[in-house]
């Protein structure tokens, strides 16, 4: 059994072989952390950077054992973990963290939303959805249009559609599938904003400054951080962030998107419990950026500091727009990550480039 | 042949697989690229951040064309590559940077005081030496006491003796082996200081502010940087780093060492033909640090910014002071690089530690 703090030369495991895995494999190569990579893809980023791959199906049991033999602590890139593969990495004497509770609320938009609400984090209302009577019912308390979502799986604007009115309940059901679903209220926000916070072992948490995400065609195009909130706001939104994080007994680092509305309110849209693309400010950004806080958290070593140095403008880089990476190494300001993936197919996240700026002036 | 600039998903070839390689795996990850270490040493701490090792033998010819056909720009991390190995590596059609002059002058104490005199930039009055008469003649020019150095190898205080007197000649020649020698006069310096500059392969040249640094036992024990140097003292500095460049058609990043006379002239101690030691203070910071600096230049991208961000002092965890991650850990200001190295046996290079604080005030 693992003990925490880990001390260098332990192996930190990952499930997920993506830019995430490979970015959190290079945050705990500089703490002296070897990393052992599990993903299903031969030829994946995080697996060329780690000193052990293990290449297999996320619950084929005998990767899974082989993983848990392999690290002292197991963590993962993506939220849509099947709770059994948790269940068999314990089994077989890993540590997996950020738990089975947080994997399992986070993968279902009622569960979230209803855990959310539970512990003093305001939402959407909702309504959830089982049949074409639940939307009907649904729209009656919550108007129309509202959106209409899958309750498990879906990212970037997948899985979702909107219901303009009663009439078009039934087909709306059709076009995500007529499966379990969420049906939210329309929320009229002027911004959204992400915080990334993380909670160490003995129960601390810390927040990076919230950032301010726009998105396009569903997925995000740029994070700017520290964004511009009042001193009441940001007090609202570390108080939630750390209401999440302590509810879940939480460890290491999430990322809560937030909806600020018209009327001054502040809605939690979701979170993700691993490293988030709207953290990635960070890495230029901050002293101890979201990939080595979150290995920190997990090894049960003292948090960093997440004061910013630097104004960032975070931008992704989608498909054939990394094929820009020499104009952006001859910008001054221009810090680019680019994730060692071949094929720049339209949309994919190829990289990203964070441009910096002093933080006055 | 490979095109420069190298796209991203390009090969970094490095000789060498101790903590310079590691680092410069790491920023080169960061870029996109991939890295294939060559070393002999199964258990390297850079191989385990590598896509790719090939164990063998620096001079093995079969390793060496496996390098040169899997990489499509080859480095080092350390100066003493035989020349053979260059010329092999390029027979095999790879491309070398920095070249085999560099190495070439770097690896002979006398050839190197000979270049850096040739290009303007003053070292210490010298005597080649093959016999004790050498020894002898050189005393009666240089005075004594002077040091005695073999002409090759020898690092952090190895290979090297004090000549005390004539009397002491014949013995002080025992003392490092009978080999090919340099006598250097005595410099009586009030301070060491080192510039980390680059080159591209456009010719531009580039460098950091210079570091302060202090030895310990011949080993570098911290460096602080930017060093308070006067205007005139940093022009003079830069100008030395760009001739020396300059001069050997440099083609990546080159750690030159100084000292500062008592009488404020500044003389060239030696320079080391790839990343160094004195800059892992740019790590911390800089936006772009010495590695990545020099993955750019051999890349044959455009260099980035050298401005630095804070002041640093840079110390080196030596053998068991590695022990003390955990309390490192946990300063707010101090950023710790552990190597992965599992023997932490006296004196050897575990890690360093970054302690960061604001530029002014």
């Amino acid at each position: 059994m693992a003990r925490f703090p880990l001390a260098p030369g332990s192996t930190i495991g990952v499930l997920g072989g993506g830019q995430l895995g490979r970015m959190l494999a290079l945050a705990a190569a500089r703490l002296g952390f070897d990393v052992a990579i599990l993903t299903p893809e031969v030829q994946s980023c995080a697996v060329r950077v780690a000193a052990r791959a293990i290449i297999a199906n996320y619950d084929d049991p005998v990767a899974l054992e082989s993983l848990a033999r392999a690290a002292d602590v197991v963590t993962f890139e993506f939220e849509n973990v099947p709770a059994v593969v948790v269940e068999q990495l314990t089994a077989f004497g890993a540590q997996v963290a950020p738990g089975a509770r947080a994997l399992a609320v986070a993968q279902d938009r009622v569960d979230e939303k209803t855990f959310l609400n539970g512990c003093g984090a305001p939402t959407v209302d909702f309504q959830a959805v089982d049949s074409v009577a639940d939307i009907l019912a649904g729209l009656d308390r919550l108007g129309a249009p509202a959106l209409l979502k899958t309750r498990r799986e879906g990212y970037d604007g997948r899985g979702q559609t909107w219901v303009e009115s009663h009439a078009d309940a039934a087909a709306a059901y059709e076009r995500i599938g007529v499966v379990p679903a969420i049906l939210e209220a329309r929320a009229a926000f002027r911004r959204e904003l992400s915080v990334i916070a993380a909670r160490g072992r003995d129960g601390e948490v810390v927040a990076y400054p919230p950032g301010e995400n726009h998105h396009e065609n569903g997925v995000l195009r740029r994070t700017r951080a520290p964004a511009q909130v009042t001193a009441a706001l940001l007090a609202q939104i570390e108080t939630i962030a750390a209401r999440i994080l302590t509810s879940l007994d939480y460890v290491g680092v999430m990322g809560v998107e937030l909806f600020e509305l018209e009327d001054g309110r502040l809605l939690v849209n979701e979170f993700a419990p691993r490293v988030h693309n709207t953290g990635h400010w960070t890495l230029d950004g901050c002293e101890v950026d979201q990939f080595e806080q979150h290995i920190r958290a997990i090894a049960g070593w003292p948090l960093g500091p997440t004061t910013p140095l630097a104004f960032v403008e975070m931008e992704n880089l989608l498909g054939p727009e990394a094929h820009d990476w020499l104009a952006l190494a001859g910008e001054a300001e221009a810090r680019v990550w680019l994730y060692g993936k071949g094929d720049a197919r339209p949309g994919r996240k190829m990289g990203h480039v964070n441009r910096l700026r002093p933080l006055k002036g």
